[in-house]
């Protein structure tokens, strides 16, 4: 190692400085020879301590990013959240945006057929995958500022650290913004990451069709064309469409588990399982006024008895589930309900839990439907008192009270466990940052692109605290120190998995 | 009496084919003499009965005028149903069609500043306010083709009869099509008629806005000018509007009780009390796969909980509680719902019996929202157990699962008692047209323009038996025999207070 490196390695921050004057095309020059640069290679475990993320620059992309909203909740910044909607206008600046600052630090952007941007930093040996750092610029309607954004403006904050020190990775690193992973204007989450991954095809996904009340009612194609980005490349993992060496993905915990721990770091180890499901409850339209209550076939309250059960199902199975949305027909202040459209989202950390909730539910929409118990039923279950099948039996008989529930599945996601090597990269990188008592080995409760990725590449998540454990939420908060040390175990945990398949041979 | 009229009296039927011949103009040049004319001084109970309305001509009103419908649900006539809201275009084609008509029969029309369209047929004493058939022209979103309709055509039905048989009424007598009977659209019943008698603000029912997803986005005064139907005639009952001399409503029963007791026409005594609220629920938005069951403050999930409690005090107080309409924010698969709005619909045969039901509400949400008893509670009603108040007292003091419930009461019309008059009159007429056992007298569940008008004139309600009892839905039906029963009790109705009229002076 030269006199120099010793030099850039012992004090990054001075050489950092001392770089600055450097233009761009100045760096591209010296990237074609390589004695003045970093190699990851060289950058190990106490060589990498040294080398930070911006605090006050990432907190910046962060929040003035957050100016392509169509709402702001408050004057407050603390309340201030984000409303960006899967490829609406908000989110065309934001990707906009995206491609022109990763251009702008040298990397070459490209997009798919679902509209996923990619932003690739060239490596020593350019042929092969890049290691990406990843995550999502859409929102939720009434969203937080970090959910997805803090993981894309990590990954620039990266990209500017490996330029302002001169680094060359053996391989390239990118960075990736997912299209729609919320799934709240178009009702599949992960929708991109789950095209690339092969596990919903790309003409189902384009043909999913708004469902917000506050967005264009128009497909996700013609969602992406209007907004100029419906890419040529196809989407997939394969190399004809963007293969990836591997996926980092840093994001607010969205639960309280870090905070009331006092822990700075959360190391993802999986996902749980969940599926999405469209229930229908169908009953009779009846006046309001002249409808003796025993006479009803009320779709609304009986949604009401549904949810209470199905809350019940989860929670004797150490499960969880969530009735977001909620439409009624005809929707008249003196017609009883004849209809009533919910979504039904049902999360397990094990896949055998989700089954057996599914079947508890199902068992219940047999009894609704039928009048009678499922084949299935298992007595010392106890699942339902002998007067409620009577209830059940007689609200069937009678065509004035007879109630139809039909469950339609929309998504399902099993629980999956991340890589052992990406989960190895990320826990040397934050044992050496914040030391091992500031650090937890957890389950994600939410879905995440990553667990797509995951099926393809090495895999790991980040975890860093958010205020209370809520998301999804304009509340939704994470300190700006937090911010920085996620950023910094995200860019030591991307390095050393560069290091790592450099050994390994990925790059030969 | 001459002998003439003694033969028109004798043989209705004959008089009217030999009468063909005459046009309108002959018609209106006859009737400035009355040699030629009925009067109904001289149609007695004896002279009425052969007075009958034409059957298949009614029939093909009500169905014909189902063509202005922004949706046919069924091709089956019996389930094609109608969907009409108040002031949508398919409202302003119905109303063009009434003011053509009845002017076409001979009537001078107007318009108030409420969209009311009154129709009126000079009698031989104009000056006087006429005794009306009325009803409403408007429909829930997926309603039948008789709710209110079936009121309307047999008023035209009644004026084509009096033409036919060159009757001539002591005072005017006219047909009214009463605007936004169905408070669907613009979320206030009977809203029209209200405004007429005064119970509703003009400027306040102007502003009221559109609920419903199928329709313009605007208000009704927006709307009336649209359409051309902002009248310049006051709406109120006194002189500088329309004051009304009696208002006779026949109306589809849209209960089981005729049809049960297989009766052919109910005398309507009165009309049950209600109330119409909004009721805002708000919790906390949060992530539907992080936040665990116990943490939430889910809108959604309490607004079952509170649908059902609504419905156990209507049970227990021998009324109804009825949730029509339910709006969920934000609206993501995938986010726990932050805020509800409902609207809630409670009625009492009673007015004591609605103020009690209100009273239960009250302390039920003055648990919730304090987490401890309400002033005015009264624990041996043991409305609340103690695990109950504890669970919404542990609920509400933590933040993250708070719920607050606000209730706005948007309209309220008390019990009411129609006219012994009116119903004297009806009674008369049934009995000599079906007799005395297929009569029944009925309280009516639903509101009806009628409510308003009796607190300003002799006001009665005809019902005719309706299938299942069900309404407000395409499915309503009534069958042709009788339609044209309910129109010839409405008929002889109008004539008998005409004559009630002129006996005790009212035309003088």
């Amino acid at each position: 190692m030269s006199q120099l490196k010793c030099l850039l390695l012992s004090n990054l921050k001075h050489v950092k400085a001392y770089r600055t004057g450097h233009t761009r095309l100045q760096h591209r020059t010296f990237a074609s020879s390589t004695w003045l640069h970093l190699r990851t290679t060289e950058l190990d475990s106490s060589n990498l301590s040294g080398l930070k993320v911006d605090s006050s620059r990432l907190w910046d992309t962060i929040h003035s990013t957050a100016k392509w909203t169509s709402k702001t909740f408050s004057e407050d910044i603390k309340h201030a959240g984000l409303s960006r909607l899967a490829l609406t206008d908000e989110d065309k600046s934001a990707r906009d945006w995206f491609i022109s600052t990763t251009e702008s630090l040298g990397c070459k952007t490209h997009v798919d057929q679902m509209g996923n941007v990619f932003a690739i930093r060239p490596g020593l040996n350019s042929e092969k995958p890049a290691t990406f750092a990843g995550s999502h610029l859409d929102s939720q309607p009434s969203g937080g500022r970090f959910d997805g954004v803090l993981g894309v403006a990590a990954g620039i904050e990266m990209l500017r650290v490996l330029n302002d020190n001169w680094i060359e990775t053996e391989g390239p690193v990118g960075v990736v913004n997912w299209m729609n992973e919320e799934g709240a204007r178009f009702p599949v989450s992960m929708q991109g990451s789950s095209v690339w991954a092969g596990r919903v095809p790309l003409e189902k996904a384009w043909a999913v069709r708004s469902v917000s009340a506050g967005a264009r009612d128009a497909t996700v194609k013609e969602e992406l064309e209007r907004i100029g980005y419906l890419g040529d490349v196809a989407c997939t993992s394969g190399k004809e469409g963007t293969p990836l060496g591997a996926h980092f993905e840093l994001h607010i915990e969205q639960g309280p588990k870090l905070e009331k721990a006092t822990q700075k770091v959360g190391i993802v180890e999986g996902v749980q399982a969940y599926k999405w499901y469209t229930c229908t409850i169908t009953g009779r339209e009846a006046h309001a006024g002249t409808t003796d209550l025993a006479s009803r076939a009320d779709a609304l309250s009986f949604a009401g008895i549904l949810m209470a059960r199905v809350r019940g199902i989860a929670s004797n199975l150490k499960g969880l589930a969530t009735v977001g949305m909620l439409q009624v027909s005809p929707g008249s202040v003196n017609t009883v309900p004849g209809k009533v459209t919910m979504s039904l989202d049902l999360r397990n950390p094990e896949d055998r839990g989700l089954r057996r909730m599914i079947q508890k539910l199902e068992e219940f929409i047999w009894i609704v439907n039928e009048g009678v118990l499922p084949p299935s039923y298992q007595p010392q279950k106890k699942m339902v008192t002998q007067e409620e099948l009577a209830k059940y039996a007689k609200q069937r008989e009678n065509p004035l009270t007879r109630i139809q529930i039909d469950l339609r599945e929309d998504f399902a996601s099993a629980a999956i466990k991340f890589s052992d090597e990406a989960i190895g990269c990320i826990q040397e990188s934050a044992k050496s940052l914040v030391g091992e008592r500031n650090i937890q080995l957890i389950t994600s409760g939410a879905g995440h692109d990553s667990v797509c990725t995951s099926m393809h590449c090495p895999t790991g998540m980040i975890f860093v605290p958010c205020k209370d454990g809520v998301s999804h939420n304009p509340s939704e908060w994470c300190e700006e120190e937090d911010c920085a040390i996620g950023a910094n175990v995200l860019l030591h945990s991307v390095l050393r998995m560069d290091r790592l398949r450099k050994e390994r041979g990925d790059f030969d």
